[in-house]
């Protein structure tokens, strides 16, 4: 017990020997995303497009349809609750997928319950880059918008705008919880 | 001072009389966004569309400059640093808004910067709803994705894929951090 | 394609009818933390305490320990990278417990790394209520500070100051990432 | 219109070139705190209280608590609803300040609301020093736990532990919104 002005009080006095000694909590947890880890997100989305139509090509549908699984379980949070998945080309009244079986089917087709997924990623996309990125970055999620240019077999560019919300899960991997996709609207 | 099972310490011992004259600090502040404010931020964004269309018809452009100004200023966080903003109709190379006047242009035209600009919300439209949302909440920032339908005067109704995200701003007033809107895709 | 006051666009027009056909996307999720959660988080602390205070009566440390290990692992985050712990007792150099072994040591004693502690949750207690909440909720974390009194065995009430920080784990469940108690200060 | 593999669909295609004029929206907003976010907000609290003692001794209380209003006011975040304040030396009923007016009581006494207060800040301290930090930051909202060492014109020094949670305010400036502060226990 000291007493400090009048505040009695159980204060540890101590000289800066001793209290060195306390040194043993430095520790820094940080959850937030960085912008780096967005772009490196993008990179895998990308480059998963691509693995999926090379194993269509190489494997047929169900080697496709095993990798879709795959990066679909990797790379969105359907586990979590449900995606909002606004994909490029689907129709009413199935536009948004916020299941992973409607997920899957947009990506490889093949599913009765999707009449009309022919199976987006069995296109023979060779390349697929994000570009034009707009971020924001709220702590434990990020959004970013901006085109997403994917190259066919046959040379062709196709670009879309494309929205993608992230969050990070536990083990600091990033999963898509919103994905907007959409043709750019042409006035021609 | 008292002795607990060996553990000498300055517990306070309390009769429940005493310690429940300590009951002074029962405070919740909650800063989650609510399912309720996100419809209702949809509903403000509507009816302010509606609003500015009517402004136009009886007040011409200044009138509907002037009340765009106030519904961004409202609804949008461009105060913030800027928005992932990606309207309906607008086409290369300025697809996205991140700007202010760019948000602006969009609405009302008239904005020598942006050309292709003529107005978006000086069309005539007599009402909008957002619809079938799909509603992700991850505490102080929400994000909603689904259908708005806006009727012109002549009765035609127009639906876009609409995503916005909001936060939450020191006065608990939602506000657009992103926002992307895509005409429905139709493969006719 | 419709002429939509001259902007030539593919809108989707359609009849209400047909549109209501699209009502696929609602979706809420939600992973904002409720006051409940936080109170029923509180409330799970204090009966594990004192269970482990029983297991101690009629197991022994071991039994002390392994119920320990168990609630830890449920409570608290170490596995998402180490805790802010501040237990109530604990002395320098070794006052601030960021790993699962401090933590452990502290509640039920016999870790020769960790000499001080006698098992805080081995002195015979009760019965636990955490009182006069201050909570902040920050979306998907939320804080709480207040009293929490402790009844042993003997009936003496013990009361601390606490502080919780949560965050909700991927199965919906609340784990303390800080834990900051103090023995009420007395000028006596 | 192009034919991608059976989709027909409004796809742009284009060469790199033009492409390249869509560059327009590269855009960041990072609202997540850093440690060194962290490390100055904890510097600024202690250069504020050494300075509210100093400028009670030399402009007397009405001094110090014109710059404790200021510092409060910078530095918490009263203005958001409230505040979780578990100060150093308080005692019940008054324990935790959840409003502005309880911590002015606090750091510069003179309130007959809060009897016991003596003016924390008004003890003559010299030096703050905030050491041993455990952080953790998720996204838009860090708390540090640490100790906190304080030197008395006596040349004393005292240490206290202490967790501080912080949010970003709209400024990008760091605001407290938990602050529980005890004294170090011991066992003699």
């Amino acid at each position: 017990m000291i007493n400090l002005h009048g505040i009695t009080a159980a204060f540890v006095v101590c000289g800066l020997t001793i209290c060195s000694s306390a040194h043993a909590a430095d520790l820094l947890i940080d959850r937030s995303i960085t912008k780096n880890e967005v772009l490196e997100a993008q990179r895998a989305w990308c480059a998963a497009l691509v693995d999926i139509s090379k194993a269509y090509e190489t494997g047929g549908q169900s080697a496709a349809k095993a990798l879709a699984e795959k990066v679909i379980d990797s790379a969105y949070a359907y586990d979590k609750g449900g995606v909002l998945f606004k994909p490029t080309l689907t129709v009413n009244p199935q536009t948004v997928r916020t299941t992973r079986a409607g997920a899957l089917a947009y990506f490889v087709g093949g599913d009765p319950e999707f009449p009309n997924d022919k199976g987006f990623a069995l296109k023979g996309w060779t390349s697929c880059v994000a570009e034009d990125n707009a971020i924001i970055i709220l702590g434990d999620t990020a959004t970013s918008l901006g085109k997403v240019r994917i190259t066919n077999m046959d040379g062709s560019i196709a670009t879309v705008d494309k929205t993608w919300q992230y969050i990070k899960d536990p083990d600091d991997h990033l999963r898509i919880v919103v994905h907007h996709s959409s043709l750019e609207y042409s006035d021609q």
